[in-house]
């Protein structure tokens, strides 16, 4: 296999689109990502799209062909993935693997999402649809309730009390929404600056003990990548950054999982496949954007990829381990908390926001100093029904 | 690249399936295929599931990963596809990418649909959502009106009578129809052996010209197959077929086709991608199962493939070029048409009846005589949306 450099990134701003389809959202990520690189439409050769509700939300199944059309790009293999919340990372797997072995020389590939005109209720009931529909869904299960069970769980377990872990999650609410504030792509940006820890936890109730603030919103948004063959990269720019090593995992249903919901098996192999790949530890990785759909999300993510011990990520997150100068910044860009989550996108985005920091382009603030050389990503779709590792770097 | 054979193949019978879930026909497709090959779950190294429909007709969105746990198999990388009726083939072609680039030496891929619980108006609206949302749908636009329009262009562009025309697609019913009767999957199984033209052309007027029996019909099925490295194959079977060529290609929306809408560059594109990988030409061909949603599509993609000349696959298929001992023996197994067309599931099936004739295993009447060599398989997601061609071989 060859080496494998992003060259190019786009990203939309997060937020409410109420003007714009899923597909002109992909376009101007598209778009960004082809002219920071100055690639042509007719140069790409694939096209990979990443996409979870569009069928439901925009009645636009097959978005991948029609992505194609609106950019003008030739008549090459269009191919979308839906992995629930983890569709464009897969994608940007998969891309990955076509020009690795040599198929492509240059691939575009992203995720693009318009979830709130559906509104919260249809969101919430549609996306619970990505856990098994004949056991979890009739019981009524949405994934604001699994991650409540998981908090439960996880105070259970590790015999932290659930007020103390509640301090812990809040923490992990403040900071990414700070880091969110000061992303002008993000949702909340210039919102939730400086939330306090009683805000969090007194904000609504949204499933016993998740309150409001604990829970990442819907967004609208689409990412965008260029991938090269590594020889290549000096070409479109002079920043490349290389895919070092990918994973991708599954599991579920949740029933499987019984007490390892707290460190699902499906995460850890997936991390450890990208690990091994890349040829590295969690002590090489120096910024970490992971899934944080919910609070404890981030604090079970951070343990489960090895990075804190079971049972003391929330410590680490409190002590300011996931902050700059700490162990592993995390979610400098806000994560899904604070940057906002538009599913489909959401791995799309991560992959950009890693970029962005491996070039030191990060908004001021959030940009990780001295520049870092790796970074990872983590994404999770469904129950932990699918989990998708990349890890990047400034050296091939 | 190295080489990738099919060892293993699985179908449950197409038709309708009101007690079982798309998880579970794909479960009996893939344990067919597992046991075929006496391959154990835990030996399986990645997962590619077509699904087309399912977040809408069962509510199961992310269905990789509850077809993963169905099966028992590891934490693997799974993967789902949705490019409509082309979803399964994207996936068996991606499958290959990751067999043949050395990633995995051994994986499950294929595809499975519920149609018929949702009903005929409904499964037609949502199906159409792999139209254009915001140019092609709401014109009130519906496949049956897509490939009704195809066959009255063509009739015009070609300067032969639609009367004329809708003779030679009856003909394309009779034949497919027929062999579907013989083939034990097929939905229209011991059904329709023996239609007459007047038959054809009096039946129920879906959209003019198409008849009912012009049309395919809705169908729940799952087919799976698993592929190993070539060299490794003759550990699982004694009759490996291998992927020789692959190809994929884009289009639309529809406007942009004009009168190309008889001939669509994206599948002559696809066509010549899987030819010039395979080495091969049409005239190598041996046997072809195609995208015969309509007989009308099944005309078209004969001449767009390169099989018969511009305006001149209706002539032959009235000559019987298109039945054993003619130049193309085409849907030996029905076809859409006899076999029938469980979307997700089709491009998978389509491979499984390619494989059964290679191995010379296809059902009395329906075997080409003596067995080929080589055969090919064409799907179409859309209208002309997703173009996907594979070419099989028994020799490496």
């Amino acid at each position: 296999m060859r080496e494998v450099a992003v060259v190019g990134v786009g990203h939309t701003r997060f937020g409410k689109w109420e003007r714009r389809t899923a597909v002109e959202l992909f376009s101007e990520a598209a778009q960004q990502a082809m002219e920071g690189a100055g690639v042509e439409g007719r140069e790409v050769e694939a096209l990979f799209v990443g996409s979870a509700l569009g069928d439901f939300g925009e009645g636009q199944a097959m978005i991948q062909a029609q992505c194609r059309a609106e950019l003008g790009l030739g008549l090459i293999p269009c191919t979308r993935f839906e992995g629930a919340c983890a569709s464009s990372t897969v994608a940007v797997r998969d891309a990955w693997m076509w020009v690795a072995s040599g198929a492509y020389d240059l691939v575009l590939v992203g995720g693009t999402e318009r979830v709130l005109p559906m509104g919260t209720p249809l969101a919430t009931r549609t996306f619970a649809m990505a856990m098994h529909s004949t056991y979890e869904v009739p019981a009524g299960l949405t994934f604001p309730g699994v991650f409540a069970l998981v908090a439960r769980l996880y105070s259970r377990i590790y015999g932290l009390p659930l007020e103390r872990l509640r301090e812990q999650m809040a923490q992990v609410s403040i900071q990414n929404h700070r880091h969110g504030a000061r992303n002008p792509l993000a949702q909340f940006y210039g919102k939730y600056e400086n939330l306090k820890v009683e805000e969090v936890l007194s904000s609504r109730m949204v499933c016993d003990p998740l309150t409001l603030l604990d829970c990442c919103p819907f967004t609208d948004g689409a990412a965008a990548l260029l991938l090269c063959a590594g020889e290549k990269a000096r070409k479109y720019t002079d920043t490349p950054v290389y895919i070092l090593g990918t994973g991708q995992g599954a599991g579920g249903p949740m029933a499987l999982f019984e007490e390892e919901l707290v460190k699902p098996p499906s995460r850890v192999s997936s991390a450890r496949m990208a690990f091994r790949q890349a040829r590295l530890e969690p002590k090489d990785i120096q910024v970490l954007e992971l899934h944080d759909c919910f609070t404890i999300a981030e604090i079970v993510a951070l343990e489960a990829m090895g990075f804190f011990p079971e049972g003391k990520a929330g410590e680490a997150v409190e002590e300011g381990q996931t902050e700059i100068g700490g162990r592993i910044p995390t979610n400098m860009s806000g994560g899904l908390i604070g940057k906002g989550h538009p599913i489909g996108a959401t791995g799309a985005s991560q992959v950009c926001m890693i970029v962005q920091q491996l070039r030191g382009e990060a908004p001021r603030g959030n940009q990780v100093d001295p520049v870092p050389e790796v970074g990872m990503v983590d994404t999770m779709g469904g129950a932990y029904g699918t989990l998708c590792h990349l890890i990047l770097g400034r050296r091939g």
